[in-house]
């Protein structure tokens, strides 16, 4: 097998991984401290919610490949555990008070919602990336995250509470830019092992529903004002349910025979929480949010339907998981019901007058910076010695994982059964 | 094959959940607001432990058929998100202030827990009914609960905190009669679908530890008084101890060769939580809660080895996950411990004085209401053109769901293994 | 077959475990209360996640054999939920007030906490014994347990908040003192049974991110002042993240190939929240958390790769989950780190002055007393009327439990392939 192709990760990863580690444990000495007047605490449970999200909901979102489980659950643990920790730094970099960072409750959901930005990339490229490359795409993509969330929230004053734009749009746009950049022609044709099974189909659901569940802690983990936060609770909470029943409807409408599709329930059920993100905690009706949630569950099937097979064949885009239809599409949404929102109500959130044209822009910088940075990662990802695999061993755990006998080598190997019939046959 | 076991339910569904959508976000906008002043921001944990009982605890607890894990979890999702924005409304109607209906925390607890009356019915008819008519069942029975209800808490001024009679008896007794309107002869003998394999098992048992996990918080999430909340929270966890062991003891007594059954353990082990639910809150004593725990994991594991399949033959109910020994059964144990711990002790609550009678009432109209809307709804059900499975199509998904080749053609179509043998045969 | 290997458990396990529940019952009758006065209320979200930790966490990671889900789970749900009954019981009995034991939320979390040693033990000798002994040894080793955490705590005025040594030390050389006492020759060369699937490991992935996830809770639900208790829960957050990233390095460094291995990924991401729990809440920095974790988790895998094949072979210490890795090495790191702290910094707790001797004795008296329990539950189970199953079925749900027919009979049994490639060899 040509270097190019190395799969094997052996010293490239271990080294990489336990430098950066002892870099940012070195880095934590130096800047981090505890938030000894963290007022903080009493988001923990809510902060507990998103840390089940980014862990199981994601994790187990991704397992529906039928041989990709591993990497789903296990890469996204790495991806996560990581960037966590860069995130926090990364975040606080912003945020310092006489020079050190300071580590609270909240501090800790704003590292968890850092990791999301990596999370949702991971799933454009599910299954043609090497731990390797996905180590150093979390490093650039939170790094990237964390300036334009400053430049969103700090500098633009715009607002984003549940962070449609910051963290759904941009995350799916920064991943679309970097499997474009990884462009494998190889994969034109659908690959034998890009499809579930009927439990790998079921398997992911626990991911769906964490997520559906634990989204109204997701949208309003970071809005100050209680009664705010409650709002944007309730928001999401019919923004979802509009969008799942719509979902259903129109997952049976687009197939001839009528029949629901395990793709578009595992995904766009979920539309409906990132799309009233950026505009839960603003004076919206629940009346409001239910019509976001529908019009989010409304595109998301239609892009998973229509979109996605163009996308893939005419303009190069791989989307492994559909995150243009679940975070790319619904984000965009979010980000112009939140320019309509302060367009016709007057908002005023913690001392700032909240305007169209500065949401305008937030949701301007943030899909450039996106484009932008995911073209500059994928080129770096693009460096032959990374241990992506060869397009036939692609969504095939047993490239980077030690997998049970059963499941690994079909070709070769009979399975029980076999060696069953063929010993009683001897018999 | 005819049209009235056309199962094709592209436009029917479609159509019906897109109107039905649509009418109930009409309504959001004419009668929903928030309630600004919201008191019950606190029971959010709570709510949320409630949330993740209705989607994951009652979906994946019906994912044990081998073949219907995608109905069960999908479908209840559905019923579930559809549900509770049903549920808001009318139990809306019955409490609006200056002719709207404020919606909170508390209000979503109550709202998540009207649908948990039509997901214990879904366990009754699992299998044999089509999208179609669940989503008619699940208006009908959510419309009738909120009535009942009413009567039970506003009329008759009696006591069901954890709602042993309200939702667990009422589903329960609702989805029995309708699964006996709907009776099918061709399911006398055993359906061949009507099975678990080894993981479906394993996935079950996800749903039943995460109610039991749970339990404590929907029996206690909407009482007032936060010491009586800690009592019923105490209550239901040793009530579910104790059934536990009960039901392991029971579960290897029935059989002949001493083994568990996991059926017994997905269930029975749960009838602890049901029948203490009416008087968790009430001044009972840790020993009282365990005496009703352990005397509901007997009843309910006699209830699934003796009474379902006598049911089954003599009376053609066919109870596909025996929500009976689950939900009935327990349920009613619940009421009469309501009716005898009033009787004991003066029990007085948010100022009324409970008394036995109208506990006993209670338990009366509830049953009598279930079996009543349950048959009512079963003859609408009956409708010829609703889409339900032909016999020998029940308990599969393949007929509302697009499911992965491997597991659904098994008679026409030749597995993977075999493709591969063949090839290599050719060589 | 023998009697001495009887597995059928009909009476003596049902008859066992009614008796046991019935005397739980009565001395609840006689000496438990509700303590009126409960200001642990505010933990109940905190208890949730102990909670789920107990059932689902350690259930749900010990799943990944392929034929003994239903053990793992469904025993495991067994200890605990007999076991929370004991360990009330069991703890209470130290701290009577008046002459009864005060239930609240707090004894709960301590009472579930107590279950945690008879599950870490359950790993070591998993697949290897029946439900009756299970009982049995749950009784002994939670009675033991709860006298030695009575010393370490109240007589040796030592500080364990997140119980490294008390539970995990604790339940780790107890079970390997079992295991030890009842080696089976028959297993020395590795059983058939004695592996994973695809599947099975993906389940028990269910089990590691829930413990994972909520192990902050774990380690911080008994700390007092919320100001240490935030602290708790920071600490183990980075100290398990960073033992996550070093687990996925030395994972892939260990292997030849450079891949991953599930076993490793399962437990030792998991060793830093065992490491960091006694001094979680103590003056230490999240970057000396981070170190602990780092070490913990090179210790955890370096035992799981190198370790634990050495105790089989040569100590007869058949452990296994490897909790030696998981619990046990990382638990004595634990009480060595709270050595080291209390050494360093002057820590005054509840006005107890915490000194490094104390601590050392506290991990010293834990270590000789799980042994020297574990040495004497092994010896009780040992009897042979026990139900303990032969070498054959050792890791078999069947002996136990009613299995699905497709995975249970193989030799006799032909499966749905067979009889299509035997059906289409006579066409």
């Amino acid at each position: 097998m040509p270097s190019a192709l190395d799969t094997n990760m052996r010293f490239k990863f271990s080294i990489l991984a336990l430098l950066l580690e002892v870099i940012i444990i070195i880095l934590f000495g130096k800047f981090v401290e505890y938030d000894a007047s963290d007022a903080s605490q009493t988001l923990y449970p809510i902060f507990q919610d998103v840390h089940v999200m980014i862990f199981v909901g994601f994790g187990f979102l991704m397992t529906f490949l039928k041989k990709y489980g591993f990497s789903s659950v296990g890469v996204n643990m790495l991806i996560a555990a990581f960037g966590l920790q860069w995130g926090t730094l990364m975040q606080g970099f912003w945020h310092m008070e006489r020079g050190k960072i300071q580590v609270n409750i909240k501090s800790m959901i704003n590292a968890d919602f850092s990791t999301a930005t990596a999370l949702i990339s991971f799933g454009a490229v599910l299954g043609k990336t090497s731990p390797v490359q996905m180590l150093i795409l979390t490093i650039l993509e939170i790094t990237i995250f964390a300036c334009n969330e400053h430049l969103v929230t700090e500098i633009l004053k715009a607002t984003d509470a549940g962070a449609s734009m910051t963290i759904h749009a941009f995350g799916a746009y920064f991943g679309l830019a970097v499997t474009l950049v990884l462009y494998r022609p190889g994969l034109k044709n659908k690959h034998e092992n890009e499809e579930s099974t009927y439990h790998s189909d079921i398997f992911a659901m626990i991911g769906t529903l964490f997520l559906w569940l634990f989204w109204p802690s997701f949208n309003s983990a970071i809005v100050p004002e209680p009664v705010f936060q409650t709002q944007a609770i309730v928001n999401t909470y019919y923004s979802l349910a509009a969008c799942t029943v719509v979902t259903f409807a129109l997952s049976s409408l687009v197939d001839q025979r009528g029949k629901f599709s395990m793709v578009l329930i595992q995904n766009a059920t979920l539309a409906g929480g990132v799309a009233v993100g950026t505009c839960a905690d603003l004076s919206i009706h629940p009346f409001d949010a239910m019509c976001i949630g529908s019009i989010a569950g409304i595109i998301s099937v239609l892009g998973f339907h229509f979109l996605t097979p163009l996308l893939a064949t005419n303009l190069n885009i791989q989307d492994t998981c559909g995150v243009h239809n679940l975070h790319g599409l619904p984000g965009i949404l979010g980000g112009i019901a939140g320019i309509v929102v302060t367009a016709i109500k007057q908002e005023v959130r913690q001392g700032v007058h909240l305007s169209p044209g500065m949401q305008a822009a937030a949701l301007g910088s943030t899909i450039g910076i996106a484009l932008a940075g995911g073209t500059l990662t994928g080129v770096i990802l693009k460096l032959p010695f990374l241990g992506q695999a060869p397009d036939q061993n692609c969504f095939d755990d047993s490239v980077y994982w030690e997998v049970p006998e059963e499941e690994k080598p079909r070709e070769i190997h009979t399975n029980n059964y076999d060696e069953h019939s063929r010993f009683e046959a001897t018999m």
